[in-house]
């Protein structure tokens, strides 16, 4: 039967393809006592094989597709399916305790488990992992029930899970993976953000798809409208097909701008930069006439992986995108980890509140070595373009200071080898905590430009997580309180003649670049797949009308009052 | 052997007295195989009548010093204890399968804990949490191990603690307890507030008490320096016997000024309130020359027992707060848990992140009945003295409109009846978010009052959690950014002919008093016991001075150049 969702319209566009679950299987296990124990050790040795047989197929394809680095993990997984130090104790149990395979193979796993995590020992706690991984796959087999295996995914789907973590997105494979939907978060959880940066469409926060849904079934997401359809009727897809095809057609439209500059009606020219997480995502970026790289978020470098990156590794990436962009300015912002971005070989402290908690620039200038590390990777890579660097969260001038202070220390100690280095790169902070907006006019005497992380900004300023749904209403991105700390940054660095731009969500959404292009923002970056069509609207608003409409909702009252006013003035 | 340990001085004074430890003792259990198992159940037997004659004493001196309410937890417990459904199945598991007494006790109370968790059913649930705590004392006499009971301490103690959640502050005996040191905590955790409401000295934050000190111990706290002494030499006891004088003489001297006007050097008066918890906390006020309640918390009238407080049970508490304080203003803040203060008769969702969850006012709007409820026994009380109703957690206007029109409802309900209602309530707002300090002047228009929360303020300003100590450096109440937001919050009130006053720790802070009166805040409320000390220091302020330095210390960088600006002053 056909049914339909609503959601959060996450990542723009249209997919129609079969449903493929992501979901953690119940691998909840029952005690028995068995009669035949031969026979059921024999059960517990097939699992055992099965299993071997499918992870020496996805370390295959891992070592094809991602590289021989990815593929060791497998490895680890294998010899842990054929040590006998824990096959053995899990065949006993079945023998002597005649008790069923499912309930032996975790009793053992488990004690393992939790003797090599009590251990104070990185190696002793990855193997713990590696066990709990290949545990719950022999018993996915013991129990007929399906593991999930996304990177082996080859034939166009929809994914459809609960969310989605960075990692799991890092694994899927862009040719087949043609939108996906999700039962939980919003327009700024990473999942909506990476969906925009891989331009596939995306729906968020259905609550539901991943119970309404089943392996194979057709579906529709519609992320322009924020609906997913499950097994439509013909009718309904022969609508999105020619929805498809008008959303087609107008980008072929937008299309034309990608070699225009982005200039008002008037005459103000601003900069549109795309926010990007690899250096994969550049071919976005040149595709959708981006002007710059308006945030490079380097902690995908550092994710999805069991140690950190070398310098060497790093400066790879970065001279690729500074290459990649030319002469085009590049903004890099340093690691920004913590909160809900877990490193897990990084074994940082659980919190009771991690968005208020040990992250991003706290955590560097804290652990100086990994800081120090990505800074020379920066410098060194500086020569081969334009770059900006970038440290995140911010909250009082000691952090900037002591941040900038390391950075030249690691600059002149390159100089001394003789490295070559960019001879001038400018050094500027995010602007996502309130106190930092509030002493914008302190802080631009000395940094050489802003970038507004709008999504960490309202989200502190309204005290409202954005990732909880009890709260969501109060993420309000037009609440004059938001608009009047935005001008406050972008008054002060005008008055130092430095610039500010904007890499939150909130620069590439249509009701907030009016109010921005008035308030006289430098820099609007976004997905790149939002740059054509925000170019069309600031080609069509007139700068002096908007700094009026500027000057009128910052004496509003509400966050729905904004948006009147706004709609009032662009529909005009 | 002498030795100490440096903490955070959370509650002013010196206590000299006995350690006692409240810890959650080590109840794992081994899994063994008993031979004897006859001698096995009777051991479980004893541990079971030992547990009962303890239980019954708890309840005798529950019932004299608390109450029959608080004592019938006590008479659930003893229910649980001889309830055949459970006892036989343990002692079977003994018998059939010479488990050894702690796992098959453990065994059986684990199946039904989660048998009735499961449930949907609140008074099944009450059921587990009554086996979860009658399993720990069986348990404990199994082993050997102590558990503490706090309620039957009945000799002067200092209180050993990881930390003191609200209901175990609520449990102490303040006869007895002398005072009280936590390895965790800061000035603004619950425990710290609830020790200077109590009076009692208290240093947190110590990192290691409960590992240093042992049951027994001579300890000395010593609250003014931050310092626990363990075993002290007779010279470091005759040092603090001194001390301890010189403080009281000090208080003394504070104490001339109960009665009088709380005024500058050059005759600009302000008002000196106290922060209180339980109607209990009058004694305090009156005797510390309160001139109103700033604060009146009452969310300890829902913590602490298993239902909401009935509307009668709030009448009567919110009544004797206002008599008790005659006609003297008393501002009562509408109920603010969630966050750090749980409910668990609520059943609130577990949070990411709590600090930035469902809470307070968001709870409220959410929840009506709790809200109206409240309403209209503070309505209710209303003639009795001089009411204020302040809203809690408010971000933006929507939701102070919203709670507004509700207590409008409510107050034209309770005069159709004919109830007595005062003629005019004032109704103001804690501003303790960002948002609401940046839009202090759109709402002043129509509040009648503002009092600023500065724990949370900070917390979010400078988007550092202040009970996490990794962060906690980034607490930063003089940070030019928080001075910036009071004065929009205090000039925004003067502006529209209303008062601003300030609810937060900071407001009894030595360093922070000086820029206050500068800027102008109209009230100070604080722990009763800090009014005396703030009296003696505003009165020898000049507030043409002080406006000065409140100019300067805006325009600085930092918290430190502020803290340094300020004591140059105050020590001139």
């Amino acid at each position: 039967m056909s049914s339909m969702l609503k959601g959060i319209a996450a990542s723009n566009g249209i997919a129609i393809a079969k449903a493929y679950l992501l979901v953690e299987p119940d691998l909840s296990v029952e005690r028995k006592e068995v009669g035949d124990t031969e026979a059921e050790v024999n059960r517990f040795r097939e699992a055992l094989a099965t299993s071997t047989s499918e992870l020496e197929t996805i370390r295959e394809k891992a070592n094809v597709d991602l590289g021989a680095d990815k593929a060791a993990i497998f490895d680890a997984h294998l010899l842990v399916l054929s040590d006998p130090e824990l096959i053995a104790p899990i065949e006993d149990k079945i023998k002597n305790e005649s008790l069923n395979a499912e309930a032996s193979l975790k009793d053992t796993a488990d004690m393992f488990v939790s003797m090599f995590e009590s251990m104070d020992n990185e190696y002793m706690r990855e193997r713990a992992a590696d066990i709990r991984d290949v545990t719950k796959r022999v018993l996915s087999h013991l129990l007929g029930v399906q593991v999930s295996n996304p990177s082996m995914i080859s034939e166009e789907v929809i994914i459809i899970a609960e969310d989605l973590t960075p990692s799991d997105t890092a694994q899927l494979n862009r040719e087949f993976v043609k939108g996906f939907t999700t039962d939980i978060g919003g327009r700024t959880s990473h999942s909506a953000i990476m969906a925009r940066s891989m331009e596939i469409p995306a729906v968020v926060g259905t609550k539901e798809v991943t119970s309404e849904i089943k392996n194979g079934d057709l579906v529709i997401v519609d992320g322009l409208n924020g609906e997913v359809h499950i097994n439509p009727t013909q009718e309904v897809v022969n609508h999105y097909k020619n929805e498809y095809e008008q959303y087609e057609k107008q980008k072929a439209e937008w299309a034309k701008l990608v070699n225009e500059k982005t200039v008002s009606a008037d005459g103000t020219h601003v900069e549109l930069a795309a926010n990007i997480g690899t250096p994969k995502d550049l071919e976005g970026v040149i595709n959708n006439g981006g002007e710059a790289v308006g945030l490079y978020r380097t902690e995908f470098l550092y994710m999805g992986r069991n140690e950190l990156p070398s310098e060497e590794e790093q400066f790879e990436a970065y001279k690729a995108v500074l290459e990649g962009m030319g002469d085009k300015p590049v903004v890099v912002r340093t690691l920004d980890v913590g909160g809900d971005k877990e490193l897990p070989y990084l074994d940082l402290p659980k919190e009771m509140n991690p968005f208020l908690g040990y992250r991003a620039i706290r955590l560097c200038l804290d652990e100086q070595s990994i800081f120090r590390t990505q800074l020379r990777a920066l410098l060194r890579a500086s020569s081969y373009g334009n770059l900006k660097i970038m440290f995140p969260m911010i909250s009082n001038l000691n952090e900037f200071r002591e941040a900038k202070s390391i950075l030249e220390e690691e600059k002149s100690k390159l100089a001394d080898t003789g490295t070559k280095i960019a001879d001038s790169i400018e050094v500027g902070i995010m602007v996502e905590i309130p106190s930092t907006a509030v002493m914008a006019d302190v802080f631009a005497k000395e940094v050489d430009f802003f970038s507004i992380g709008t999504n960490d900004l309202i989200q502190y300023t309204m005290a409202a997580d954005r990732m909880n749904e009890r709260v969501s209403y109060l993420y309000q991105p037009y609440n004059p309180a938001i608009l009047r700390l935005v001008k406050m940054v972008i008054d002060a660095a005008h008055k130092e003649g430095k610039w500010a731009g904007m890499c939150g969500e909130m620069a590439g959404d249509e009701i907030a670049i009016p109010i921005l292009l008035g308030l006289g923002l430098d820099e609007f970056s976004m997905s790149a797949t939002s740059i054509l069509k925000a170019r069309s609207q600031i080609r069509n608003l007139t700068k002096a009308d908007m700094e009026n409409l500027a000057q009128e909702v910052l004496q509003l009252d509400t966050n729905d009052s904004v948006i009147e006013a706004v709609k009032k003035v662009i529909n005009e």
